[in-house]
């Protein structure tokens, strides 16, 4: 019987670590270290698309941690595209408000890439787009919501964590969930499980 | 000023409970204590669909608690539709194995109706689709993912929580992902805000 892979998660995502949890995967975390400014100038020269800058920016986090790690390693990101631009973490609450004073009551897509790669080379890549529709808010709802929810939102490109109060902030999502919580969960599964990294 | 209405969910589900807590919401548990077999035999009598008999229970728990509760009471109920047939909650583990061999490798839909009322009376219904397609599995997987998972996945319909372990067994899920896990929460908090029963 050959040895499972060990799994290493390459981000510092709070919420994608609890999804893999969740699911009873074993796995350690790895922040990557990625300079990502640098990742986006180069995309902006060659003219990349968005879905490239993602991919791009998923294949450097997950290669920056499997160049150090054998096994299995996972990267990921998520750039928000709204109006045709892509949109940063705020950079603080005022930031906050504005970007939702700017969504509210429009629909935005959440680009997300996942990449796995096994002993150092890229096995896999997935992207997904989920949508979001953000329904119509006064600034008194948005100063609320941002009064309940507090700073912790500003380690969502979208000023919102949907799985917590951001609820609260939208009419509908479509497409797919776990995308919109930060991770394609259950293609990425699909390769845990074909690598025998997982049992089942 | 008016006051608000009070919220009460009608249902036991701890995940029900849950993605209310998470969204923020303040609000009471009452169990409805509904003898479901005696409505389900009556839609059958009258011919009824399982969207018309998810209904008819999500009104029945709501109004069973709404008839001695004042505000908001929320009733839910979902049913598992497979092969133009419903899927009551596995008696034992047992069960589960038999439903799950069933299951694999093909598609399912849960159908899923929540129903509002406001002081005794029902202000909203609602009713989701979603549709969930079950990879395909040996017969050792199912029993690793049984082990693994326990008894607690009784408590679902389908016997999975996809929301822990039950992730594994999935290739893909469409449609509304709160739903899936019991409650259409996005909808179900549009209500909520309307009536004065949420600040935003």
């Amino acid at each position: 019987m050959t040895t499972s892979p060990k799994i290493t998660l390459a981000s510092g995502s709070a919420i994608r670590a609890s999804m893999l949890r969740d699911a009873g995967v074993d796995f350690a975390v790895v922040k990557p270290g990625v300079d990502e400014s640098i990742i986006k100038e180069d995309a902006i020269a060659q003219g990349d698309g968005l879905e490239q800058l993602a991919t791009k920016l998923a294949t450097a986090k997950c290669l920056a941690v499997a160049e150090k790690t054998a096994g299995i390693v996972i990267g990921s990101d998520q750039i928000l595209e709204f109006e045709d631009r892509a949109l940063d973490k705020p950079a603080n609450m005022d930031d906050a408000r504005a970007r939702l004073l700017e969504m509210q009551g429009a629909p935005h897509t959440l680009i997300n890439a996942v990449v796995v790669a096994l002993d150092g080379q890229v096995i896999w890549r997935h992207l997904d787009r989920p949508k979001l529709v953000m329904r119509a808010m006064t600034e008194a709802e948005i100063d609320a919501y941002l009064a309940a929810a507090g700073s912790d939102i500003l380690s969502s490109v979208g000023a919102y964590q949907v799985e917590k109060l951001g609820a609260r902030l939208f009419d509908d999502i479509k497409g797919n969930y776990f995308a919109v919580l930060g991770m394609s969960l259950l293609p990425l599964l699909g390769v845990l499980r074909r690598e025998g990294a997982i049992g089942f």
